[in-house]
């Protein structure tokens, strides 16, 4: 196989994977990959049904849009996906989903707190919330302006999106990245989870208190980095604490 | 195939459809849908089995409720479905069910707010809260009473059922609208994903805001109308922002 | 098949529905049923597992508790139910599961309130919460004292088992009746999909008010009684408005 | 087969049980056995696929974390199931998950209060929430530590962990155990239902009291121990009142 149907092969299992792990409604939700030595990226059409898709359904555009391949229209939140593989050279994959808990963050215009170990083995801090795009953005190109909003708050709070590799949208939902689609779609599976929890935990006690922060930083170097020591060597990470 | 014969089709997949949606405990649930040229109305039959219902199961009313065509007794909602078909020729298809979600708002006696843009998608505003018939229609005749206290409801608001194709009716459940049938189970569908964010963004913020009014416009129009540009052309729209 | 085989087959199918509807979490669950001809009721074995039950497995003990037929120990539940049929001869089947929300509303000592139509359809108002038997009562004779409790609970509110075919013992769990095994199945769904419905609605609103009384009484009696005429003729009821 | 070997099926067994009763999400949960005679532990290897998992996958190790047999790394937690079996010689299994409500009570650092007979049925009191261990004890051995902060936390309440065998890691998530793994596992799908349980009943009832004392008596001893009478003569117990 070519790299292209490499990736158009693994950009159309992510889209799958999301729609079997329980994320997706209808077709809400898309994943994308980039191909950093050529900058092509391979994306879900926009609307087709996930029961035929097939590799051969995925779009390549280049990181300025323009269509490389393909017989259908790309996901409308194309230029979203190619605002962070333009800021982000590290994202090999983003995945955006509705899935409920997260969104539900989205919607209540919270942040999700860090509040356990299941949310520091992934995400290293809260899940940040990024406000929507203004009026003025909204006219002039929306799906970029989301993309741009999300960028300037991870700036905002300096983070690096393969440390926290998610965030709200506000009003709308959730972004998930990774080294690779399969490690975005991983990470949107780990946030609708640590949502669910903290929707919980937060039920049961409002003023639940973060993870000590000596535990949050345990937790994500065991499995991130230098000193990592959890998944078999030579082996990328795939869960929590097991 | 018949026109009439493609109708019962229909209507028996979108009985079925939202059977596997989840949307249907028990036989709590029922689709319609009416060939205009004939003023005919196929809908599912009273009680039924969903395990070993066909087409020929359904039951063909007139607008009057005569029945037309079929074995059985047409479910006893239908006269809330007449009621819908005669006030609104732009309707092709009708969905009730006892969706938990969505009923969970009716028996609180809410309407659902637009808090993201997963509602924006589907639903131009609030889903309405319509109040039950009083005592003496309830004597009368109770289930078209039912949709006529809906119909007065959108009228009072000054809304059109395929811009807000889901409504609540009080202490009862929703109804959603649709062109076809097929539209209004995907109609169902988002409706009950929608209540479901609803429900936990209010608990996590009882004071959750709606949606901006211009991403809502966005939103709505992207997939509806004259400038919409989701999906791929001439398909029709079949979701959120993928 | 003679009678009694019969009603094995019918209390085996009985319990294996509730697994089914995943109203069962391990064993947590009994289905019983009997034949008043004989005075013999069916009912589970005690901690046998589902995957291999067959109607063979059924007990079969006469109303003071002796053991008729079968090679197992009786459900620990069975002076529960046998408490039931001789108190109300109108009863055939009984049902107990710990299924989640209603053992919810069982553990927080709070009624189901009728909120809305679906609970109507098959309840005639609140469902019943029963008071946990004594200390002397317990030491005495557990599970007779359990559905001793019950029974006059009933008699308190002047309830009909077959009007309100449902109650909560305090701190425990519920049961349901029905004239059949099956009809007590078909109402332990219906209780639970009322009581996930209501767990909803108070979260939404907490002073939720109870539906009107005239729709409390359209409801029921469009599915119960003389002037029934949900479903097909002859049929038995089968669910809610459709 | 070999002790060790029916060990490794056993526990591989376990393993894979968690993720089919919904238990785990991603790899996020590991069961263990012990083969007391000889002092070596089985437990699941740490980010390997379930999918493909076989007994041989297994990982043998002693009481003191030494690698006895197998080609993986065991599971990060292994320290945490060491410390477990090397206080109580009672144990023949230990599982963890990170599943969503009990995870939820940890998170909430909250104990999980017995409200009902199904948590009587199987906990012999609240299930206890132990603090997480100081960042000194994180520095130097962070799996033992959080094992052994359980057993303090034991220690302090006089509790055995036949009696109450689950336990929440505070800020982590829940541990069970049993006489065996497949008790373990069977103690972790009790301990999710019944978080759920109180999850739901605290939400309809925030004061919710605590089951009379002579319930959980009766409860747990109808279940365990010499007075004993639920389940089939020489089987052991399979669940709640049923």
């Amino acid at each position: 196989m070519t790299q292209l149907a490499e990736l158009k092969a693994a950009v159309c299992r992510a889209n799958l994977d999301l729609v079997r792990a329980g994320l997706v409604t209808l077709t809400w939700g898309n994943a994308s990959g980039i191909d950093r030595a050529r900058g092509w990226v391979a994306i879900k059409p926009s609307g087709v049904d996930y029961e035929t898709m097939t590799p051969d359904d995925m779009v390549v555009v280049d990181l300025d849009g323009r269509r490389v391949e393909g017989r259908w229209k790309p996901s409308t939140d194309t230029p979203t996906h190619l605002a962070f593989y333009r800021r982000w050279p590290e994202l090999g994959g983003v995945v955006h989903t509705h899935s409920r808990a997260a969104t539900a963050f989205a919607q209540a215009r919270r942040a999700i707190p860090c509040l356990g170990t299941t949310h520091a083995d992934h995400f290293f801090g809260p899940v940040p919330l990024a406000p929507p795009p203004s009026a003025d953005e909204v006219r002039e190109n929306y799906e970029a302006a989301t993309g741009e909003a999300i960028i300037r708050r991870f700036e905002e709070l300096a983070l690096r999106p393969l440390d926290v590799p998610a965030v709200l949208a506000a009003g709308h939902g959730p972004f998930t990245f990774g080294k690779s689609p399969a490690e975005a779609v991983h990470n949107a599976i780990a946030l609708e989870a640590v949502a669910e929890m903290a929707l919980a935990s937060l039920a049961l006690n409002p003023a639940a208190e973060s993870l000590e922060g000596y535990l949050l930083e345990k937790h994500y170097h065991r499995k991130h980095g230098a000193g990592a020591y959890y998944g078999q060597s030579g082996e990328p990470p795939r869960g929590g604490g097991s």
